[in-house]
């Protein structure tokens, strides 16, 4: 790559140069995320605006928060941080999300849909308290206009009268097509349907429609927006294109919202969920399928297809989700609610009060759970255990392999009461064999005094390896393939009292599996043996990498098998 | 009280004898609550409605969701219930919320704002998909209109294609009075100022507004909803007045939101942070407070009052606010965020993804904290102390009383990372002593081997009782103040390792204060005793009565301490 233009040049270049940037930037990103991974399309469409941005407004002073955060590559590479473009997204390189201990420049972490104009909200409220002057901007995505966040910043923002710049990113996406209600009143203002009076309630000044992939029509806009800004608060409506500029990406904005890097392929338990679940529709009308603007990448889309009316996307609404299966369940229906384990908790509130306290019969599918690697701490899915196992009502599986969770996902049917299955990204294949709710099953068994109890696909193989290293040297030990972490299999713990028990979970320990071990066992004078995460955040990384390095390390495990045979 | 019309009777009604009967529920509802206690303005203003429903719907084939259910006492009374309502709120009595396992005319359980329009949906999807027949009504105040679940849900009734009615009781009251973009756009509609196409836009066929405490207004009205409900969904604006038919309760709807029995009076922790706070924002400008429609109750009215322009309400937007703190102490302000336990359930994901994984300074202020009593299930501040120790940076302190909540706070203020003070709603007064954060207080000093350690007010007065007893019987105990849950003390548990160890908790004991004893002791060859609730929801009842029957009875304490004589 050519040296880019830096911040202070870009205040002054031409308007060929700042095409010419537009080029580079878009080129960079292209080729990066190709090696790397990572969010390749929202990029691509947002090169134009966000050099425009850095053109009209004076960062770090003026501040900008991300909404989701994924799009922000350009900012990063027009923020100094071009020379470690490189190592995106990889262990102690640079986050694909913005994140203030990187740059000043970054001035709000996010991660999650929706949070944007709730902390420009923020800043511009603490601006003003602190009698400072700085503009504050929130670049937000249509996709994430549906969720209830965004609304209910909206709604505040006259009883705060602070004034902030609202940029609508509309691109007609989520990771899926957006939908929705809010998504029609948007396509009515492109089309110059409507009036634009519904944002100018929330006290917003409406701005739009301008092109955010040119230049010769975005930068006279956030011209005009900062003047307004001085004195009220502007939604500037832009569109682009998202993956623009690659029409490959173009085209398939959904297939390459997310690109993994080269070379990768495996099996994912997505597919297995969407293969399960029409199998099972088919021979139970009472079968519905719930997502939150995933539908494909949790494997759904051909459950939509083939049963187009019982397939629900409700966009980027996880509480809404949740409630719509709680109360489809109450009224008769068999609803699984497929999600990613990060995102559940938004919906906590609701399967505390709408799910389980009910008692009601929804199953929900939690994919991406365990460290989910390089997107980082807002995107690790290593809390589930931890929130789900203090609910009562509710049951907790966690498949050894894609076959298991295939068992799991039949034995569903049948469960009347709430259930929640969590897995990995990737996993797999085995034989289907039947499975009963609540039992452990025993991989391997010995007369060793040690029995390692692992949850789910990733510690079982780490589990296994560490038993096979193990057994050439005289030290086997009994491998529990611990696949209901609650209830626990009381039957089978209540015959390991004179164990030594070590325990594996994709989680971190506060709070879930092996605490609710512990719990069993106590006043019964033993301990256990616990592996897990520490109480940290996982930054970003391979899933592999942070295993290792944040106490799930196959070595460690090891020797802990090792120091308990020389110490009995 | 007379005899009630039954649900039949009803129907065929004349005019004179529905105002009749609508008297005869008022004047029951009022002498029921004064004794009981329990919503009184809300349920004296939804009189005249609900009893119109009874009468244009057919209950239970037709489902009704009230939206946060406080206001379904007439509902109750006139659904088979009447003969019970003098138990209302008592232990094995009727429930304030609607309860599916009380009557078949619950159809779906509520307790937190919002959720009433996506059950709705549900039902009226499941209803779709089932072929069946019956109509599906959300009754909802104007309050949670501000709620982003709400808007989740209205968002979607375009892409769900089922039929509702949605009821939009129009008090301009949620505890606090509203607020926010939404209610200006009520108003205007109110006014006649507004056209009603935004409702139209999310599919809502609009009809408004009608006197929801005149039967001559709202019998007609409903008719008109249900022949329109054959074809669309609807939203039928109507207008009440909290506190209906009591001058002195529609004069102050506030105060008599949420009426206590007859005869209690006691010290608040509320009053002690709207003081403490007020006190401290003096001397230092960055103080912020922010609630979620509960100044009030919360104890901050003199804070927003004194400091119009540090005091922040949102409405009943739990997210919002949280998220709103974390960017405020992004900007550097120092923000309090006051809540009660059970609502902060619902801003969970943010207190990880904004509060926590920034570790930014905000200070998270939990009322009603423990057993919540006459609420119920929904209402039991029971989780907190689990679903907060999984997170990373946070601390949680538990004050021993109020005296100790005033020290707490003073000592936040240069506390520059997210901490979590968790309280219940009643305490006691004492003077103020510094504390170190971090850190327990031994209360009671002994030679003993068991050594108690009790989190939060309660458990301390369990605890001290119990200790006194034993005393008198030669079985004395150290006594610790655990008012730090997270991280602990552990200095002073090193100490601890040849003990006996008893823990206290007001929460359930799944990932609370015990698991992170047991944590911290394992691999050291002890176990503890512990008291805390089980895994279960906890109905309602008084506070002291759930603590008895749930596993933190004195007498359950004692035994525990006797026996650990006994065997040492």
């Amino acid at each position: 790559m050519g040296k880019l233009l830096s911040d202070k040049e870009l205040k002054t270049a031409s308007f060929s140069q700042l095409n010419e940037l537009c080029e580079q930037i878009r080129s960079e990103i292209f080729n990066t995320v190709s090696v790397c991974g990572g969010h390749l399309s929202s990029n691509l469409g947002a090169v134009e605006l966000t050099v425009a941005l850095h053109r009209v407004f004076d960062f770090p002073q003026d501040k900008i928060i991300f909404d989701v955060g994924h799009q922000c590559y350009t900012h990063k590479l027009l923020s100094g941080r071009a020379d470690r473009f490189h190592t995106l997204r990889k262990r102690g390189g640079i986050s694909g999300f913005p994140k203030r201990e990187e740059s000043e420049y970054d001035c709000y972490n996010t991660g999650h849909a929706g949070t944007a104009i709730s902390a420009a909200l923020g800043f511009s409220k603490a601006r003003d308290i602190k009698c400072e002057n700085y503009k504050v901007i929130a670049l937000v995505g249509d996709g994430a206009f549906n969720n209830g966040l965004i609304y209910e910043a909206l709604n505040s923002i006259r009883i705060l009268g602070s004034r902030v710049l609202i940029i609508l990113n509309d691109n007609g996406m989520s990771i899926s097509p957006t939908v929705g209600g809010m998504h029609e009143i948007l396509g009515e203002l492109k089309s110059g349907e409507r009036d634009v009076r519904l944002f100018e309630q929330f006290g917003l000044h409406y701005m739009g429609i301008y092109d955010g992939n040119k230049l010769e029509s975005i930068l006279p806009a956030l011209e005009e927006a900062k003047g307004l800004l001085e004195r009220e608060s502007v939604l500037l409506h832009v569109v682009t294109r998202k993956g623009c500029g690659y029409p490959f990406c173009e085209n398939a904005p959904t297939e390459t919202h997310g690109v993994s890097p080269a070379g990768t392929e495996t099996k994912e338990y997505s597919t297995a969920l969407g293969e399960e679940l029409s199998a099972l529709a088919r021979k139970n009308d009472k079968i519905v399928a719930v997502t939150a603007a995933m539908t494909e990448s949790l494997g759904l889309r051909p459950f939509f297809r083939e049963f187009p009316g019982r397939g629900i996307d409700v966009g980027i609404c996880e509480e809404h989700a949740a409630v719509l299966c709680a109360s489809m369940a109450a009224a008769g229906l068999k609803p699984y609610f497929a999600i990613y384990s990060t995102f559940l908790q938004r919906a906590f509130d609701e399967v505390i009060h709408d799910i389980c306290s009910q008692n009601l019969p929804v199953t929900i599918c939690i994919d991406r759970a365990g460290v989910s690697g390089a997107d980082g701490e807002t995107h690790q899915g290593v809390f589930d255990l931890s929130y789900l196992s203090m609910i009562p009502n509710l049951t907790i599986a966690v498949p050894k392999d894609i076959g298991e969770f295939r068992a799991m996902l039949r034995a569903s049917v049948d469960f009347d009461r709430p259930l929640a299955i969590r897995y990995p990204r990737e996993g797999t294949e085995s034989p289907i064999s039947d499975i009963e709710i609540g039992k452990f099953e025993v991989l391997h068994s010995t007369m060793s005094d040690i029995v390692m109890l692992a949850a789910g696909e990733r510690c079982l193989k780490t589990a296994e390896n560490v038993r096979r290293r193990a057994e050439k040297l005289g030290r086997d030990f009994t491998l529990v393939n611990a696949r209901f972490v609650r209830p626990l299999d009381e039957e089978l713990l209540s015959g390991l009292k004179e164990k030594h028990i070590i325990t594996l979970e994709d989680n971190v320990l506060c709070g879930g599996f092996s605490d609710a071990v512990a719990r069993f066992f106590e006043g019964r004078g033993k301990f256990i043996h616990r592996f897990g995460y520490p109480d940290c955040f996982l930054p970003h990384g391979s899933a592999g990498e942070l295993r290792e390095e944040f106490g799930l390390g196959e070595e460690q495990i090891f020797d802990c098998v090792m120091r308990i045979y020389a110490g009995g």
